[in-house]
């Protein structure tokens, strides 16, 4: 992990401290373990990475995590707390107590714990060094995306089928004797991902004009010839490495309106995917796409493209690289989204997101499964 | 929420402000919304509190959250970018076109978002006014925390019943033509979850010698004869509340050890109820355990009773009030964990996780679960 010892050097300081639990992207991409609770990890330029941890799971981050493991009455946490009342300042002992001098902390470092460190040691706040190079993947973390993706398919693979064969009753879908409801195709898919290890959040099944709101969850039963929004981002809850999927399907021929968004989000899709490669900002290739967009009649204002044409993904559903307004030069090895959507108020909205990794030369996509709209 | 107000003038500050996403339980308690990624809350004292999101966001936050739904539009995000790049300052800029003057923020506020807005304003750290008004749970929470500890129960009660109704050959559980193993009781009883809108992490199915590390989650074929420790503390999607709950089960009658070890926890478990009432240390009612355990023979150094009697529960897993040796006086609705175990390395573990709410008078238990170790 040179960039980081570089990163420490350069910033005269003696290691690198992050606080926080395993959902923090930052902890789990430095820590390599996986737990509820905050925990210190502390890493001394040119030396290998340290956690401290309690008593209690010390077992297993010794089984589970690449860096020295010490547990908290190791690091003095008994002897602290008899002059030591605050939690914060018990917790900025510890850490004093294995470097002094100055530390350098991500820019999420809870304010409480720099204050009490700031008792002692200089804190300095780590721009982004930490982000960007959790935004270039290595061979195994774009593995490990590819294959929550690969999961991801075939849950919306699950809930696409699942509309596929329901039936129409007066423009409602029927699955059996019961509507077909977003929360069906949503449990469905849910239980897939369940049953593959990953786990899903805020999933998307919208229909009708519910998908002209982005992120409308949608509920109730689904409808012919309405665009029916399915969005997910599951983790896998080993590997902690999100996917992002979406698809824009309709049980029936929607309206000309609908016919036409999707034509043109799935021109935006060719023509993004066309431009990306390293070397290439997110801004260009963003505005190219609201250019293109404008082109065929949808503005950017409070309709039609309302949103980033894309972002990178790994730890974080969203983190580096950005493809917005103020997206900075892709690298080989960023993993990303590009996902243009139209949205239209009263009418309905659609949209695709597929993710890949950018190269030297382009985009190398991981989504295969197909786009087509009519079902 | 007058104990908010009350902190924010007793600290002299004009405003409460909060940057994160609804998986941090402060954010989420005072908003009321949930998405995946940070957002700013502010709360002028004796006003109404505010949220501003992107613009993808509005529509639902409208929708969903008690608060003022602001854009980072309207907060002159579109201005800001033009003159700032950086995208804490411009954060901060937001938050400062709000609220000028002190502001209070919780102790787990970005640091590098603190920086910023010190340039303008005052930072006040606010130690643990909103950790304790979140640890007193209002009537709507503790149903929220009992729907989902219902909903753990019927899945802890799944896993017991594949464990009961398995068959044994040579030591090792069958269910079926296949070994059952801790990873298929643990899919069966997420697949549980799932289907009632919970997800869990961390999920504890482990077996025999595995016990002995508490937090061990355990894997491969369930023994006969041995400890096997079913835990989980699933979330419930909508509320975004926790519930926590252990057992520990034997599929035949397993050595003496282990008898005895749980016939221990079960009396500590009940000793610590009857200790349980408003007004009563948390450190105290833990001393009480560690005392009865010394008597029955079970020290608390590294084997016998390694962690903490509990701690309360809500959009945390782990929140106020603390039930160790640093633990303060419980207050009438908190909602807390009584969890004894006991551990012996190279023979096994056993533990018991109920939990309730803090009354006057008592301990009101949510977990109705029986407590049999042999199936």
């Amino acid at each position: 992990m040179d960039a980081l010892d570089h990163a420490i050097d350069a910033s005269g300081s003696d290691a690198y401290v992050v606080y926080a639990a395993s959902d923090d992207a930052d902890m789990r991409y430095l820590s390599g373990f996986s737990t509820s609770d905050p925990f210190i990890y502390i890493r001394k330029s040119h030396r290998r990475g340290m956690i401290i941890v309690s008593q209690m799971e010390h077992a297993r981050a010794v089984r589970e995590s690449p860096a020295a493991v010490m547990t908290r009455a190791q690091a003095g946490l008994v002897e602290i707390l008899k002059r030591e009342k605050d939690p914060w300042r018990a917790t900025a002992a510890m850490i004093t107590g294995q470097v002094q001098g100055k530390i350098l902390v991500p820019p999420r470092f809870p304010l409480a714990l720099a204050r009490a460190l700031q008792e002692s040691v200089d804190v300095i706040v780590d721009q982004n060094c930490l982000e960007s190079m959790r935004a270039v993947k290595t061979r195994a973390q774009i593995a490990a995306i590819k294959s929550v993706q690969e999961v991801c398919e075939s849950a919306i693979g699950l809930g696409i089928s699942l509309i596929r064969r329901s039936t129409e009753k007066k423009g409602i879908l029927f699955a059996g004797e019961k509507p077909l409801t977003s929360e069906r195709v949503r449990a469905a898919m849910h239980s897939h991902l369940n049953d593959h290890g990953c786990t899903a959040k805020d999933t998307i099944v919208s229909c009708g004009e519910d998908t002209a709101i982005p992120h409308c969850l949608g509920s109730g039963a689904l409808k012919a010839r309405q665009p029916i929004v399915l969005d997910m981002f599951p983790q896998d809850g080993r590997s902690g490495y999100f996917s992002d999927m979406t698809r824009t399907v309709s049980k029936g021929k929607p309206g000309a309106e609908v016919l036409d968004m999707y034509a043109t989000v799935c021109d935006a899709q060719a023509l993004a995917i066309s431009r990306v490669r390293a070397g290439v900002s997110g801004a260009d290739i963003h505005q190219a796409v609201v250019d293109f967009f404008r082109e065929r009649g949808y503005d950017n204002t409070t309709t039609g493209f309302v949103h980033n044409l894309g972002h990178g993904i790994g730890l974080q559903v969203h983190e580096l690289p950005l493809l917005g307004p103020s997206g900075k030069d892709l690298v080989a090895g960023n993993v990303i989204t590009i996902e243009p959507g139209l949205y239209c108020p009263g009418i309905g909205g659609v949209r695709l997101v597929d993710i890949g990794a950018v190269t030297r030369k382009g985009f190398g996509r991981f989504t295969k499964f197909p786009t087509d709209l009519v079902l």
